[in-house]
């Protein structure tokens, strides 16, 4: 049993986390949240205040804090008594929170891979360059570390799992589709932190197929999917997290990411980036100024929270796995669908941000139980799909299957 | 009669400046070149050596010069005893190097309109916000002030009062078409300065109609133009210096400027507006840093004097004028067409810098022999066209007719 729960971070995941661990605080104690800037975390605990999204009376307490900085985090942590960290900062600070961690011993949960500024896209599988490093470390100090339990990367590792456990017996192939078909309005924006999405798509497009890891370029691979709500999509292979996972623990199987994409928005990043504004390196202007293009471009971005009280429209992210079950070729896609008006009304943000935040609380709160705390490092896929899956039914992530028996809820009681 | 020239600014169009100063430095005198940064005119007048351009041996000295500091530009002037400076710096230091002139008495002679840097397109007519409120003061001192005296403005001007004097009566409307259907093979790029390009687009279209100024946003108004040598091409009304004074000089004419666009520019150019990136107004960084993203946007682009080698294909900039002569409708093209590289292998420039570079030599050795010493201030339209026109012809820049007596080159003997 770990109780308390520190957040870091305060953006538009972070305001999900806030909220969600406000509805279950009678369980996870103690909460507060630290950011590089306080005045963040106190716009984000008002909102939680305001909507009266504590379940029971308890603390929500903001602090200011560079998560760079171990010794900082470590403090903080003993200082307030965490027993949980929730890690939604930016991908920058993850190594340096996991040290806190493993150095305090409180539980570490995290959404996203860690990267170094002035780095993109390193060699596969991603996981090695920094996470796994520290298993070792995590297990002689007994910490349980949640690697990547936001939605994708986290509830598509689970879908996958839940797949090779009940649907399929011999996994050939996981494809994880994210398809955002809501709208913001707005020229052009980003999901979320335009810094760490154009990264994403920057760099070499890594997959895993034939036992082997491909390289292709961002939009090379392209095909239209047709999904449960948002209907034909165009989706393309794109690198992501959970790829780097699920391919060390599902080697037999190709394991590929599609994500999503209008055409208005590859035209802007197709511009973008071939211009060289998308570069994480500095240029120099004519005034002798060394700038950052991307952190420019990232300026005159909308901010992705400021995106949420317009976005209306559904996203829908899931795992088409294939493979045989008594030696005949079966499929299932397991998928979730959430509604960015809905996820707006209930915590003030856009589904992105819902889809990316509801996870690692549901998390905590199966660390909080007990149930995941596991005293070790591990990528969700390792764990029991079906007490998460479970919590996330309740919590208003609720999980449907689409196979040859039809398309259905999943329920996990 | 004056001696002696002084060139200030050392990009793309100085380069051509400086190749054609030195074919006629026998009328000329001596040549001087001066620049922010030393350097780069060392490599203009290396260039000039190498293709051994000087018609007369004589000198070709370089000058450090912070051109926006009229005391040292005047001190220039007079240490090296030029009586005509040719501006073809950049478009912010105009104001300053007027003034020199005028405090010395040495002729002046630019080929765009002066500004601010933190203020884009400001009100009509844009010569009476500098360079007109300096016209007395050029009369009192006896001042030669040519303005805009390159390609357009400048040549297109001299075929607007060509016209009005040679071919059309009663002047109805001046329509400036400028289409470079070359290729210079890059993904993208601006043949001059990215930074005053981009200016010229992002602020209001104005033109003059029907006696009154009229606004436009930019690529609202397009129309396909059939034109000599390139043919079918789009272009768009824009924003141009010269509509700012033939208003003035042909008020009861409409006057219109129009630039050819290639759809992947406009793609470009609006997804970099849309976004805010070709903003010359500071946005900060998360980090803290002020940046003002069109100096970014700039710093991404290729250098324009970079294109040269590889560039191919041709220009056409001419005007269409309609009106009536002895009370019948008549309408005149009159144009030239200049091939990139024929341009490169002349002087080592591209097109674009050509005919913008020709031009103002031209206009020096008219003041150099007296028939353009006007001691005061004009745009070119207020000079007699024939003998720069007939001067062009023999320095690559021909004059061609297009109307009801066919398509033919124009002399000037």
């Amino acid at each position: 049993m770990k109780r308390n729960v520190l957040i870091i971070g305060a953006g538009g995941v972070a305001q999900v986390v806030a909220h969600k661990c406000a509805h279950h605080n009678d369980v996870l104690g103690d909460l507060h949240i630290a950011s590089r800037t306080k005045a963040k975390c106190d716009a984000i605990v008002a909102s939680v205040q305001e909507k009266a999204a504590m379940k029971v009376p308890g603390p929500f307490s903001t602090h200011q804090l560079d998560a760079m900085d171990s010794a900082a985090v470590a403090a903080l942590i003993r200082d307030t008594g965490c027993q949980i960290v929730i890690n939604v900062g930016s991908a920058f600070i993850n190594k340096y929170v996991l040290e806190a961690c493993i150095e305090t011993g409180a539980a570490y949960i995290d959404t996203a891979i860690h990267e170094e500024p002035d780095k993109i896209c390193e060699t596969p599988p991603w996981y090695a360059n920094y996470e796994w490093k520290r298993k070792e470390a995590c297990r002689e100090a007994s910490v349980t570390a949640i690697l990547g339990a936001g939605f994708d990367p986290g509830v598509v590792n689970a879908y996958a799992r839940l797949a090779a456990d009940d649907y399929v017996e011999e996994v050939e192939s996981i494809d994880i589709v994210d398809i955002n078909a809501g709208s913001h309005g707005k020229y052009f924006a980003t999901n979320f932190d335009p810094e760490i999405n154009f990264r994403e798509f920057t760099g070499t497009v890594y997959a895993w197929q034939n036992g082997n890891w491909t390289e292709n370029k961002m939009f090379e691979v392209g095909r239209e999917w047709d999904l449960p709500v948002v209907g034909k999509q165009k989706a393309y292979m794109s690198g992501h997290d959970e790829i780097h996972s699920l391919a060390a623990n599902y080697p037999q199987a190709d394991v590929r990411f599609w994500m999503g994409f209008g055409d208005h928005y590859i035209n802007v990043f197709t511009v973008l980036k071939s211009l060289g504004l998308l570069s994480e390196k500095p240029v120099t202007t004519a005034e002798g100024q060394e700038v950052i293009p991307l952190k420019v471009v990232k300026a005159v971005l909308p901010d992705p929270a400021s995106l949420a009280p317009g976005y209306t429209g559904k996203t829908c992210i899931g795992d088409l796995v294939k493979g045989k079950t008594g030696g005949k070729p079966v499929e299932v896609f397991i998928y979730n669908v959430a509604d960015h008006k809905d996820a707006y009304e209930e915590v003030g943000s856009q589904g992105i941000s819902y889809t990316a935040g509801v996870p690692p609380v549901a998390a905590a709160i199966l660390v909080a139980g007990g149930t995941w705390d596991t005293g070790t490092m591990v990528n969700v896929e390792e764990l029991d799909p079906h007490p998460f899956l479970g919590l996330l039914n309740v919590m208003g992530l609720p999980t449907s299957i689409r196979d040859a028996n039809g398309d259905r809820p999943l329920s996990f009681d």
